[in-house]
C-alpha cells in the first residue's frame, strides 16, 4: 500500500475521532440538560446532530473514494470497512442522544418525579465507552475494546437498577407512572449508546486479532 | 467488471435474501409465540438466531473477499458496501427478535393482562417491510425501497398507540404495570426492526440514485 494511502488513514481516523468528539459532547450535554433542566442544551445537542450527520456522509465518500483509489486488500481494506461502520455507530448514537433530548421536553413540562443519581453515572460510563473505544480503534488496541466490551456490564446493571427503582415509584403513585416511563426510555437509551461503544470495540478487536468475537460474549 | 463478479454477487444477493427470509421468519414465530403463549416457538427463534449470526459472518467475509479480488469501483462498490450493511441490519432484527422472546418469556409466567390485536398487526407490517426491502435491493428498485419508508409511519403510529393503551392499563391498577411495562418494551422492539428495515431502504435509494436520503425524511 502506498504512503499516501498510510497519511489518508491518518486523516481519515482524525475525523472519525472528531465525529466521536462530538457524539461524546451530545451525550453530555444530554444528561446535564436532564439534570438541569435546561432546554437551551437540548438545543446545542439539536445542531451537534446536524453537523454528525454531515460528518458521516463526507467520511462515507472519503472512504468509498479511498477504497476505490487504492483498492487495499487485506488489513487495509477492513479497515477501511470498519472506519464506514464506525462512522454509522456514530451517527446512531446521535440518534439516541437526540431520542433522549425528545423524552427531556415531556419531562421539563412537568415537576422533577426525583433526584437523578444513577442516571448520570451511567451517561458517564456511556461516554468513557464512546471515548475509550475510539482511541482503541486509532491505536489499534485489541485490549482497550476488550475493556469497553467489559465496561457495558455496569451499563447494563444500572439500567437494571434503575428501571426497578422506577417501577417501585410506577406502583407507588399513579401519577408518577408518566414521567418514570419516560426516564425508564431515557435509561434504556444510554444503555443504547453503550450497546453502539460495544459494536465499534467488537470490530477493533476483529481487524485487530482477526477474531470475530460479535456473538461470543453474549 | 468481470462476468464472474456479476454471477458472484448475484450468488451474495441469493444469500442475503436467505438470510432475509429467516429473519422474517423470526418476528413471524416471535408475535405468534406471545399470542399463544408458546415455549416451543421462543425456542425456535433462539435457533434461528444462531443460524443468522453464522451467516453474517460467512457473508461478512464473502464481501471482503470479493473486493478483495475484483477490486470494484463505483457503483459495484457501493453495492459490495451495501450487502455488508444490509447483513449487519438483519443480524441486529435478529437481536430485537431475541430481546422479544425475553419479554415473552417473563409475561408467559403471568395471566394475559389483555388480548392482543395491534401488536400482531404492528408485527405484521414489520415483517412486510423487511421481504420488500430485500426485494427491493436485489431488483435495484429505489421505488419500493421508498414504499418501505412510507410505511414505517404506520408502525410508529401503531406503537404509539398500543404504549397509549398500554399507560391506560398502568394507570388502571398498579397490578398491570410490570406486565404492561413487558408490553411497552415488546412493542418498541418490534417499531425497532420496521427502522432497519429503514435503514436498509435508505442505503438501497442511495445504491440505485445516488441519493443520500438517510437524514431527510426523519
Amino acid at each position: 500500500m502506498p504512503k499516501r494511502f498510510d497519511a489518508e488513514m491518518t486523516q481519515l481516523k482524525k475525523r472519525l475521532l472528531g465525529m466521536g468528539a462530538i457524539a461524546e459532547d451530545m451525550i453530555a450535554e444530554t444528561i446535564a440538560a436532564l439534570v438541569h433542566r435546561d432546554e437551551a442544551r437540548l438545543e446545542k445537542v439539536r445542531v451537534e446532530e446536524e453537523r454528525l450527520d454531515l460528518l458521516q456522509r463526507e467520511i462515507d465518500d472519503e472512504t468509498v473514494r479511498m477504497i476505490a483509489v487504492y483498492t487495499p486488500v487485506a488489513s487495509d481494506l477492513r479497515l477501511c470497512l470498519m472506519a464506514t461502520r464506525i462512522n454509522a455507530e456514530l451517527e446512531r448514537i446521535g440518534d439516541r442522544a437526540i431520542s433522549i433530548c425528545k423524552g427531556c421536553g415531556r419531562l421539563f413540562a412537568e415537576p422533577p418525579l426525583k433526584p437523578l443519581v444513577d442516571l448520570p453515572r451511567m451517561a458517564e460510563i456511556a461516554q468513557g465507552m464512546v471515548r475509550n473505544v475510539l482511541t482503541a480503534f486509532v491505536e489499534g488496541n485489541a485490549d482497550a475494546a476488550l475493556a469497553v466490551i467489559a465496561k457495558d456490564d455496569e451499563v447494563d446493571n444500572l439500567n437494571d437498577q434503575i428501571v426497578r427503582e422506577l417501577i417501585t415509584y410506577m406502583l407507588t403513585d399513579a401519577k408518577n407512572i408518566q414521567r418514570a416511563l419516560s426516564l425508564i426510555f431515557i435509561s434504556r437509551a444510554f444503555e443504547r449508546i453503550g450497546d453502539h461503544a460495544v459494536n465499534i470495540a467488537e470490530d477493533v478487536v476483529y481487524v485487530v486479532r482477526g477474531e470475530d468475537i460479535r456473538h461470543k460474549h453474549a
